[in-house]
């Protein structure tokens, strides 16, 4: 197996994604990692020998426009992109500004055959800690119903192969329960879904999208972005609330010193962060995108995504579910 | 001025209306209430001269299908709502279904001349306490540019007359902050809100819509729907956790304990139950929505909410704002 890692365009730079590399490359002596970036910067892993240093000399900056992608050839991140594209490695890995990467594995890497559409798929925190795909978060700003279909297939597949869940629960973002709720196209992917291989449990409303009873939800890119952001912005909003509160008098200050670990470890098992990264879905390589704030532990967990997606043959597997 | 309201079919039946009704009688000599529900409940109204019972036998509850109030025209909600279909009060007010209280107003109350759709609005609260206006949460599961921008002028027309803010800020939920952003709806109805008189400042995306720096936000019926319930069950999921954390040592207890009143109150300000109910905008009357788990205090205030309506001609504005 061979990973393209790009190592230049998160937060914190180079630092955490080397020695997410160093851990990685120790443990799966069978994978061939070419990391690129500036190759002063990744002096550390040429001791590596199943590691490759990739020299690119420009960096997408987080307010780089995703479009401008497409002339940063000599970025890191479109050099991984890039062999991807050219059949040189099976699956990429970055911790750069989505709109970037998505665009950029728009541009350079294939869809597989039959996908009409490519999507976003972030994977939510949910209160029994199981977790509910979501897909589309916002690739597309329309879609049809037999899109939506895709996204059901893709999302189960990857649950089941990648998630490890059995006969993955599917279900279609909407605004009441009932099957004729919803503009037409949404009437028409809730018959779609109905009728395809997949265990669809029927609609689910937005309120019930961290309740964790269903594996994979899918969604138009419109309103899935739009969910997505509104349960970032509540989870942020409320949490400050909270905070002026336990800040707002000296007895308070008092308990909240006292309850803080309590509350910590509580609150990191539901990490709105983890809310911010998302999975390019649809293309014929594993694309996995790291948060843009990721310290190692979390991007190496989405280096052994990536491996889990390739070893499991996810892709092919999604070719066949959508032929 | 006269009021008709629904005394029967909030969630903790007819004792907070009626101490509601008692109070906005005393103080508002000059306003008829017309009091819809079982009479031997609302004896302690008869000493009112300006207060009279209508008699109601039947009453729509929480569990019955919204299409269901189409036959319950003895209902204590219905019985209200025709009050307003027959010209003989200016604006109702009931806590009972959302859902009923909507497919009544749309039966039996006529739309503003000149307005294509009805619509549901939610007012939000925010970190800042300024609170913002989302308009359609759920009406409606499609809607045109042309019907976006009417629900732009209602919203604009009704932060202005009633809750008394000078050039209300208009945005439109997207998926993006440039103007290209969105569906071909969406990019349309972007076009049609700049070149309106309306204070227009853009796109807004879900992330922003709890921080209050907009007071009027327009959204189609289905993006709006899931954008308020995913606000919802967000707001309850972070609240739960934060609960969790603090129960889950001794330590933390006791600091539960002694913050607990601080974050109680900082909580109160920002109460996510406010979020449940809504007005309904484009009839030709005053049609409020209390939450269905009223007290006195909450009744009270959506009643004075109908009076200041009323009292501001929000209606004939509204007609004359959409010609």
């Amino acid at each position: 197996m061979k990973l393209a890692i790009d190592a230049m365009s998160g937060d914190l730079g180079c630092a955490p994604v080397i020695e997410a590399c160093e851990g990685f490359a120790k443990d799966h002596k069978d994978v061939e990692l070419f990391v690129t970036g500036k190759k002063e910067e990744l002096e550390a892993l040429r001791v590596f020998d199943n590691i490759t240093i990739v020299d690119a000399r420009d960096v997408v900056k987080m307010t780089d426009s995703p479009l401008g992608v497409r002339r940063q050839k000599e970025s890191s991140m479109v050099k991984a992109l890039m062999m991807a594209r050219n059949n040189e490695v099976d699956g990429v890995v970055s911790c750069g500004s989505t709109g970037a990467f998505y665009t950029g594995a728009m541009l350079f890497v294939k869809r597989i055959a039959g996908v009409e559409k490519s999507c976003l798929m972030a994977t939510l925190p949910t209160l029994n800690k199981r977790g509910t795909c979501l897909l589309d978060v916002g690739a597309n700003s329309e879609n049809t119903a037999e899109q939506l279909k895709q996204f059901g297939l893709m999302g189960s597949l990857y649950s089941e192969l990648v998630r490890g869940v059995n006969k993955p629960k599917v279900a279609l973002l909407n605004i009441g329960a009932e099957d004729h709720k919803g503009d037409e196209m949404h009437q028409e992917a809730y018959k779609l879904l109905k009728d395809s291989s997949l265990n669809f449990v029927g609609n689910i409303e937005g309120r019930e999208l961290l309740d964790g009873d269903v594996d994979v939800v899918v969604t138009d890119g419109f309103s899935g972005n739009i969910a997505l952001k509104s349960m970032e912005g509540t989870a942020l909003t409320v949490m400050k609330i909270v905070k002026n509160g336990l800040l707002s008098s000296t007895l308070s200050k008092i308990g909240a010193l006292l309850a803080k670990g309590s509350l910590k470890s509580s609150l990191s098992e539901f990490d709105y962060k983890s809310v911010g990264g998302a999975l390019m879905m649809g293309f014929t390589k594993a694309i996995v995108k790291a948060h843009g704030g990721s310290d190692a532990k979390a991007f190496r967990s989405a280096m052994e995504l990536a491996y889990t997606m390739v070893e499991n043959d996810v892709v092919e597997k999604m070719k066949e579910g959508l032929e």
